[in-house]
This record gives C-alpha cells, sequence and structure tokens, in this order.
C-alpha cells in the first residue's frame, strides 16, 4: 500500500495506476467497521480504491468540535494495508487550502438548508468543496459514501449531476452496533454511560417508525416519539428532530412512506445523527456490525 | 470540424480525441477577430481546439441583457470552421443546468466584490460556475480566456488552484481597433454615433496612465481623468472607474506601478469594460486589429 502524502504524489499515482478502475473512499479518518463497509464496497467498484484521510477544517463549525475530532492516523493506516487499500492519500491543510483561498461550492436550497445543515452553518459548504477538491485532485472513476450521512449522500450526488462531474457515486451500508447505535468516529469519545444513553437515536427512530407502520402520519407526533425516548435522559440535547421529503427536502407535516425522518443530538456534548425511512425496515444491528 | 449539441457527443468525440492535448476556448459566441486570436493562442497550445458556445443565463444580472446578448451561430461554426477548430461545442441549456439544479461556484473577497463584481452581483458566481461545468464535461488539457476579461481571468485563476482542477489556464491578447476600442461581441450592439463614442473609455485609460507616468499617483485623480473624457458625450453613465492592486484587488488610493485601473460604462445603454496597467504601455491599436 502507498501512503501518499502531497498532491503531486497523489497525481503521479493516479498516471501509474492510468489503466485501473480508480474508487475513492472520502473519510476523516478515525476509521472503524463502517468505513471498512465503504473499502469492502469500493473493492466491488474497481480495482485500486483509494482512502482519502483529511480532517476538513471548514466542515466544522464549531471550532471545539474540530479540535477534538479523533485523529489515530498509524491504527488507520494499518487498517487500510489490512483492508487491502492500493493507496492512502493524506494531504496537508496547506495544500488543501492554499494560501488565500477563496472559493467555494455550495448546494443552495433546502437540500442544505435543513436538518444538519440548518443546526451547522456552512458545513456542507464545506463538505461539497472538500469532496469537489479531492475529486479534481485524484479523478477516481467512483466514489463511495457512507449511507449513513444521507444528507450528505444527497448534496454531493446533487453537486456531481449539477456539476456533471465525471464521477459514478456508490452508497456504502450504515452499520450498526447491535443496539442500532451507527458507527461513527465520534463515538469513541462517548464515556461509557454516554454510550449507553445514545442507543436512544435509534430506538427513537425505531419507535416513531412503528407508530407510523401503525397509522400515525402526523410527523409533530412522531417527532415527539423521538424526544420522548432522547429526553429521559440527562446531559441530552435534541439538536433537530424532523421529517422531510426525501426527494428534495420540503416539508412533510404529514408524513409519507419514505419520508426521511432525521435526528441530531448531543450525548454529553458529543454531537450525533442518525435517520430512518419512514415505513422502512428498523434499525436493527447489522450483520457486519 | 464536428458540431456537438450534447454533453454525451461531447464526452464521446473526448474519448475519441483521448491521444490529444485538447484545448477549449470558452466562448459566448458572436465571435469576432478577439476570439479568433484566443483560438490561434489554443492552436500553439495544443492539437486538438474546441470551441463552446454558451450564452450562460446565470451570469446576467439584467434579464434585458440577456435576451439582446448577440447571436450569430450560423456565422460562427463558419467562422470556427475556417479557423481550424477541431470542435464546436453548443449545449442546450437545458443540459448545463438540469432540472432543479441548485449547485454553485463561487471565489469570495476582494477579486469577486470589486469592479464588475460590485456593479454586477452573481455575475462572477455564474461565469465560475459554468466555467466549471465546461471543464468537467470536457476535460481539457488547457484553457484559454481572454485578457480583455481581466478580472474573470483573476478570478478563474483563483477557482483552477483552489479547487485543484486538473487543467493549465492560458491567457490570450485583447484585440483593438484602431481607434483603441477592445473587440467586443456587445460592440455589434452600437449605432455609429455610439460606436464613436466608446473610444472613450480606451481614450480615457491611456490619459489617465499618461498621468501616472507624468507622476499623478492620486487614484481618485486619475479615475477624474477617465470620468472626464467619458462624461462629456451624451447617453454615456460611468458603471465605474476604479485603482485596485492586481495581486488581491485591495484599495489603492495611492496608485503603483503595475495597478489595475478599469472602467465600465454604459454607452446608449450598451455595457462596455476597459482596463489598464498603470505604467505599463498604452492601449494601441493591436497589430491583429
Amino acid at each position: 500500500m502507498e501512503t501518499l502524502r502531497s498532491i503531486a504524489e497523489c497525481r503521479q499515482w493516479r498516471l501509474d495506476n492510468n489503466q485501473a478502475t480508480v474508487v475513492l473512499v472520502p473519510t476523516m479518518g478515525a476509521l472503524h467497521a463502517g468505513h471498512l463497509a465503504l473499502i469492502r464496497k469500493a473493492q466491488e467498484e474497481g480495482d485500486a480504491v483509494m482512502v482519502s484521510i483529511f480532517v476538513n477544517p471548514i466542515q466544522f463549525d464549531d471550532p471545539s468540535d474540530f479540535d477534538d475530532y479523533p485523529l489515530t492516523l498509524d491504527e488507520d493506516l494499518i487498517t487500510c494495508a489490512q483492508a487491502g487499500v492500493a493507496a492512502v492519500f493524506v494531504p496537508q491543510r496547506e495544500e488543501i487550502y492554499p494560501n488565500g483561498y477563496c472559493t467555494f461550492t455550495e448546494v443552495v436550497g433546502p437540500l442544505t438548508d435543513k436538518l444538519c445543515g440548518g443546526a451547522r452553518p456552512g458545513h456542507f459548504r464545506g463538505v461539497a468543496t472538500v469532496v469537489l477538491k479531492l475529486l479534481n485532485i485524484i479523478q477516481p472513476q467512483v466514489a463511495v459514501f457512507g449511507e449513513k450521512d444521507l444528507q450528505q449522500v444527497l448534496i454531493i450526488q446533487r453537486m456531481v449531476a449539477d456539476l456533471h462531474l465525471p464521477v459514478r457515486l456508490s452508497v456504502g451500508p450504515t452499520v450498526r452496533e447491535a443496539d442500532g447505535l451507527p458507527l461513527s468516529s465520534r463515538n469513541a469519545r462517548l464515556s461509557q454511560e454516554s454510550r449507553a444513553k445514545a442507543a436512544a437515536l435509534p430506538r427513537g427512530l425505531d419507535k416513531a417508525n412503528a407508530a407510523f407502520r401503525d397509522g400515525q402520519s402526523l410527523s409533530m407526533s412522531l417527532v415527539e416519539l423521538v424526544y420522548e425516548e432522547l429526553l429521559v435522559h440527562p446531559g441530552v440535547e435534541v439538536d433537530y428532530a424532523d421529517v422531510v421529503r426525501l426527494a428534495d427536502f420540503s416539508e412533510a407535516s404529514t408524513a409519507q412512506a419514505g419520508d426521511l425522518l432525521a435526528v441530531a443530538a448531543f450525548v454529553d456534548g458529543v454531537r450525533l445523527i442518525d435517520h430512518i425511512l419512514l415505513g422502512g425496515p428498523g434499525l436493527s444491528p447489522s450483520k457486519e456490525g
């Protein structure tokens, strides 16, 4: 496995692999079984998987969240090598954001304004901008993103379509723990006690989904079920819980099958997100988890 | 010469010319000798020149300006064929801007806020976005832009650097008429009388530059010389005239050699722009004009 630490090295590797179908898995490191599922998906999509590891400063609306983001580069490189990754790209911040940089790409409208976009101003502008940079540098034929960050996936799909980017997107599965909690690098920041509380996110979503399947279609009532499940735990604050139409993120005061119920909550200060598609299967633990 | 009318045709042509150095000259059509100078420059840069012709709706802040923009596609195709262009890309608006599109790219800060950016809100966001789309579709090794639209050149250079786009930019010369007026597609909209007035733009810039070379370094005084030259003509309105540092478009109340003096004016309703680098040569007519 090659570890590429500059854009020039990355471009040279790409030239050397000109005949390969290169598949990019962009990450912020702190790799876990969820990332491994994306890497396996990538290996099905092509023959040279590149993992990028870059904690993107401009997508953090909260500086302390950026400062606290887990960094485990040595372990990540071992994980990638063992998983059969062809190359890891670990760029320097100064190279991704050159001196005087001032170019941003943004998907505007409900897709960006709602849910995490509303709660974290500038977050998705930062995500879209860094993903565009990575795609331009690496020029993969395929890029794999995790279903766990569904709003991010939809925004990047829109960006790729709108900008006519020469890349195909592939969506990898969410991996969940036995109690339903989706794997996330941020889980590493949870104490044992906080970790127990965190399972209220998928549990609340499952309860709301069960109520929807039993005939409750008032979004406000579904959202209330999520709140109830979360707020019994001291130290848990709900950032948002909302039902939107999946296609365009428009308001859905009366829920329909296929609508997105999404939640973000701070669990003892650690921000976690989860979602469910109403009428679909529950958030049972993944076999891969 | 091939005329490509869809993105799919364009991508197929690019594949067919995979071994060539493809050079893109993006235009809005209504081709004139200024564009021909860019095409010649492009032919020096590579071996397959593609001209794109697309009047980009989202870069027009004024709908009537868009409606009145000259369209001469039949003549343009003949011009390109005679100039030895390999392919012309004439995309449909609906394909460049797919249904529900909402992705924009923007260079923020003084480079975009000053001069034409201040006078035409959203203009350079539209320019950056469409150029990015065209680069993604065509994937040229080189793209040629005209020095006449210097602010646009600087913004695109910044975007290409910031987004790490895999393209090299080349800047083609401004072609001027005998009286110094730079060639522009908008000149076609000038009556004979308006055409005579229009020469006040380069004349005013030349006078200010001469004053600068004679020791006048107060930007306000230099700008005043431009105003004086323009405002003697009834029907001429100055949109802006300003001196900025070329490197970062910061304010330059005391002018230095290499500063940019730029002007935009409506001549009987037609918006024209021109500029000069202070301390540099005057705007004598080009030999190619």
